[in-house]
């Protein structure tokens, strides 16, 4: 199973085969992708090639077994050992991804921010906490942060990014319009807002 | 000039090579792709191929003239007719997005959010106004507003995405996880951050 080679657009739906199938409460039966596509609204190859990308292909006329389906799509999103992310930078932007409900359905657990304004613990409106700076080291530390979310002004980036890697942190998410230097193992993915609304104006 | 099929990356270098421009002060002086390369630290052909793509090709020996190269990068990005862009929903993202500053680097010119909870305008901390939704109608068409963002919530997206065609919006900037209808000539860029940073953790 070649996991990192599964397209975005692949990945964008395996929430909702998930979803799907979690609810339909039959998990000895077995469905087939063209039953699932059907079901789903959506093409019947597609549905195939997702599947057989994720979890390989199903048995001839009877398709997949639901319960063997579903733990290979859990697997593929590692349900079993949640990602453990921690947000840089409190501001808006950082307590909007604080927040924000559409992460765990790809099994990634956004644990808490850190902020250099902040002295004494505070909570977000949906109870996640965010801690002083103070604590970033020892927390990274402690849970095996894996993946850490920058979202502090373009100038102290560079900082944030080199105290992420120094605490083990394995992948970076910038939100920060800049250009980050890590070590060639750490990967990177730029958010940049202003590029994507750009692009956006360049359809019309 | 086939503006809408420069990449997605060309497009995000513009910015730099404008920046560079203008801050040189020597509009009537020419310069080369080479020269413009090794002052920003970007590979030569890169270079020479994103200006070909916005500009056309440079002269043989004098390179492009500063003062046509900066209308032809400025033209590309419509600083000389910003594109008018709305918010719906002032929540915590509302809300960040109201105050990013990297919009402006593309000739974006976001005006003011709009919010159901909203009675009187109130003002954010980069002072851009929050509008009633009572107002938006009016706003939309008298100001011609191009493009709204969606950041409300999944279940009210689509009847803010109607509202928004119906009042003469060109493209629609979707932050809720849904799947919006809308007319074929309208486009619709969706930014699932869920989906995002799941891909960054399959990189690892």
């Amino acid at each position: 199973m070649k996991q990192i080679e599964v397209s975005r657009a692949t990945m964008g739906r395996i929430p909702t085969y998930l979803k799907y199938l979690k609810a339909t409460n039959h998990y000895t039966e077995n469905i087939s992708a063209t039953a699932l596509a059907k079901k789903l609204g959506l093409g019947e190859v597609q549905v195939r090639k997702d599947l057989a990308a994720v979890s390989g292909a199903g048995r001839p006329k009877t398709g997949y077994k639901i319960s063997e389906l579903i733990t290979a799509l859990d697997k593929f999103l590692e349900y079993d050992e949640k990602s453990k992310v921690v947000i840089v930078g409190a501001g808006k932007l950082g307590r909007a991804l604080l927040d924000y409900g559409g992460f765990k359905d790809y099994g990634l657990d956004i644990m808490a921010a850190f902020d250099i304004n902040v002295r004494d613990a505070e909570y977000s409106n949906s109870g996640k906490p965010i801690y002083s700076m103070d604590l970033f080291d020892s927390f990274c530390k402690s849970n095996n942060v894996k993946i850490g979310v920058i979202a502090v002004p373009a100038e102290s980036a560079q900082e944030v990014c080199d105290r992420c890697v120094k605490n083990g942190v394995r992948a970076i998410w910038c939100f920060a319009p800049c250009t980050l230097c890590v070590p060639p193992e750490i990967p990177v993915q730029y958010e940049n807002m202003g590029l994507s609304l750009a692009y956006l104006n360049k359809k019309i």
